[in-house]
């Protein structure tokens, strides 16, 4: 689809309303999507509890890029481009590991953990490695988690940590670890996925595990008494009831938008569980469970949920125009141990159970926007941050025009 | 290929010779077959007997598209387009069921069975259900076959039922029930498919089984004595010896074609089995065997068989430029019981075999056309009605042009 | 990529770097190479001790197109398109056999073993099967290895079968016989993989088991004394010394390349295996091990390596714009028997065993590359070669625009 057709759809898009299905299926509009949203966003890679000690890494997939996040000889995060500077193998072959070195197993190219080349045989007199080095991407950090950004020249990633500082302080995300992490592998195109995480309309209907504790599935509940107790409890417990919101069009710069908002769980529910009770020690400087949770967003595409006893993180990047990664990570605190503080069933069943329902509803979702005859639909009042997300994107496209 | 291009071919093309490659091959004149033939022809999706009662419901699927067969609460028979006017999911997501309405799972959009909106929560106060149903689509009824057509417009149908009323009517089609229905994906193209099914010139050398009992895979036994005395035979039968023949160039309308033609059957045999002996009781008003079987076809791309004892429906349709589906349904009487009046293996044997054979036969063609060395070859003295079948495909190009 | 794009990226192509991406992933670039390169190249198809009698025939297959290589009446070697010249379908469809003549088994065309057309049924009086055969495809001889061309007029075979008549003598691959043939694809452009064969600077790093034999992973090998000393040997043990390389650029005419070198293998091998001793009886005349191999190549993309016992020919095909075809023959002496003059295990060790370990190393190399971030790199002093490769195919492509 040409530009002056993509621009025309655009422009003729009615408010709040779904989006015609070339933004589902077009190969140049997914070019789009991938070029100037997610190569120019803030995007997350992991946690630096992932890689405790100097050398050690994992690779951070995205498209068709692989990214070694390797803890540095100076103890900082660094983001190589997994790609030979010789003939462009990959260097590191598996998920993660630990390495003083990192060896290109083709023709033997040795590169320092900043990427910097320090061997190559047979390459004449004249051959300079001083200019030569794995190419490094920017490395954004929040309360240990890891962001890279693409672009060459990112929105600065400390609009973001400044601007969630004070919120994230209690949780103590820096001293968490990794207690689990799974990649869902959804097929459709990943707008379906973000849509589907950004509203809270299909909870009644399609998520009753979710439904029994937050509040979330009940627009009226927001506004009860109820919310006015859990927040009112919020302080006792050290946590902060600050909210911000600086997500899409009103992102501080392109790609480094953040939000964060805590609101009721339901019914005696103290955490995201399958019968409301704690799975794990408490996090960071928080005291006790105040009764409620935490919607966080970093960048257009990860976002959070803060339980008093643990965190989620999902990210979703696209894997082809109508394939999606829906990548979880779960956290608990730094010295928590698996088995003893926390049982990972137990942690991670809600979240699973409930993504699981997702991939099933999004692909079903991407199947009817398929039809020839499928047209865009009015959404509802529970819609409305949908709506917020895709007018941000529509405006992406305006944009880069 | 641009359409100048594909014009040319048509232009250029030899007549009683196969096409060109690109006709087998290329994703433009995919797309015509698909917009111009299939969303504008009669297609067979099933048969009355699947859903004999009000809601009873099954999905016919074709190319992106998933359509709701139920019969409606006036005992009527709907085709509801499987895409939800919300935000477009599959509302159904099994293959067949029955249901008082249609909900949504997504955000619970619920439709009553002719598809208008009766429920959707939290559209707020302006919002006006009545105008919002799932899109309906043409139906047509032959003798209890359902036919669907996609097209705004379509032919009527009602010629086809006229045209065939009195050579179906001993038959008693209507009041047949499905025995056993199942479907053949074939890796190629859908006219290899088509070519295939409208010449018997490969039953002798590929069909060993077909070609013991059927006369069609010897031209000389058309005008043999045998001919003869079975068309005397069929009036005492209570069979119509009545042949009509409306098809592709000669068709009432674009899409609405008919044929009816009775033919007999060789050395004893009585019916299209393994051993030419009945596998099912008499259908209709049939008396007796008359040593016969009819070819019948409605639309481009259905194709029946009449057997005193049953009936067997073919339907080709696409599922990708090489790539298309072979539906077949066995028919037989309302009453007969599994087990105790036909015995299913039996009934389905020759039609079976015969399928896989032609799959095997059908992809190996698709192989030979695919290589850049292919060049059409002429159609022998048995391939005219291919050959019809060409003519009405290039003229199809030629008027959409 | 349109021409001029294409063009741009060969004019500024930096000497003895690796190509840009798109070389490895544009289809319009692949298309060139298949038909420019491949389709007007010398390839080899296998060898005659696999047709021995009249009517044995195997298939040779490349892209789309499959070749039946037959043993005529005439006992010469004929290579007929598989294609069917009434509707196209493939007439063979095992990988090999032993045939009179040729029937289709879609319509039952019958050919003769020089493919002319003998039978066709129903093709009426005016029919003339004399005008009408299967396509025959240019074949070369060289010492019993057969090669084909799908050029109308190709470069003549001879002047290959001169260049190496007497490099090739002693060696008396006319009367070898194949013991092992295996494909190994490849998820890469075929090109990576041609860069992979052409270089052996990754042997070192990436071959243990071939560079404990092979003097060419170490280019201060080849000056030393133990070249001379093998060299002087040669002559003793009956074998050539000349070498000769008209190869790529100095090839005497497009896709009829050719090379022949002796080189020392190392530390007492007598021939490439796990232990360096010999898996078979020697070849042709030779009399004794003279503790050297050959490269052989023949056309711009297969490879062969003489050892004095047995002998590895290599042939490289695309499957696809990111997938190739590394197709493997051992020959030995016609006379030797498997599990009594040698052992299928011991005789393919080492070459299975390094091909498996290329394959893996040049996918690695095709994902780097599809980086949006790789870089063309500076190539070392061992990849000469393979810069004469790479020079010879971007000039293909300057001459075709």
């Amino acid at each position: 689809m040409d530009k002056a057709e993509i621009l025309r759809l655009v422009e003729t898009q009615q408010k709040r309303y779904s989006l015609p299905q070339a933004f589902y299926r077009d190969p140049d509009i997914y070019r789009h999507d991938v070029e100037e949203i997610f190569l120019k966003s803030w995007l997350y890679a992991g946690h630096q509890s992932e890689i405790p000690n100097v050398g050690d890494w994992f690779l951070f997939e995205f498209d068709e890029e692989s990214v070694i996040i390797v803890r540095s000889a100076q103890n900082e995060v660094n983001a190589l481009l997994n790609v030979c500077r010789h003939r462009g193998s990959r260097v590191c072959l598996e998920s993660s590991g630990c390495s003083k070195r990192f060896t290109c197993r083709y023709h033997g190219w040795t590169y320092d953990l900043a990427g910097q080349l320090r061997a190559a045989a047979h390459m004449g007199e004249s051959f300079d490695k001083s200019g030569i080095s794995l190419m490094n991407l920017h490395v954004g950090l929040l309360d240990g988690m890891i962001f890279v950004n693409f672009a060459e020249d990112p929105a600065p990633f400390s609009l973001v940590r400044e601007g969630l500082a004070d919120c994230l302080e209690a949780y103590g995300l820096k001293n968490a670890r990794v207690a689990h992490r799974q990649s869902y592998p959804i097929a459709s195109n990943w707008k379906l996925a973000v849509e589907n995480y950004t509203e809270c309309y299909h909870c009644a209907p399609a998520h009753p595990e979710y439904s029994r504790g937050h509040s979330l599935a009940y627009p009226e509940a927001r506004s009860q008494q109820i919310s006015r107790e859990v927040m009112a409890r919020a302080g006792v417990c050290g946590l902060s009831d600050k909210a911000v919101s600086q997500m899409y069009g009103s992102a501080p710069a392109f790609g480094a938008d953040y939000f964060f908002e805590r609101y009721p769980l339901l019914r005696n529910h103290l955490t995201g569980s399958e019968d409301g009770q704690p799975v794990a020690p408490l996090l960071g400087s928080i005291r006790d469970f105040d009764g409620g949770t935490t919607d966080v967003q970093v960048g257009p595409v990860t976002f959070g949920l803060l339980y008093c006893d643990h965190a989620v993180i999902y990210r979703f990047t696209p894997l082809g125009v109508n394939s999606a990664d829906c990548d979880i990570t779960w956290l608990v605190r730094g010295d928590a141990e698996e088995g003893k503080d926390y049982d990972k069933d137990r942690l991670t069943w809600l979240w699973d159970v409930t993504t699981q329902a997702d991939k099933a509803i999004i692909e079903r979702n991407q199947q009817g926007v398929n039809s020839r005859y499928y047209s865009p639909g009015p959404l509802s009042e529970m819609e409305e941050f949908t709506w917020t997300f895709l007018s941000w994107y529509l405006q992406s496209i305006k944009s880069a025009a």
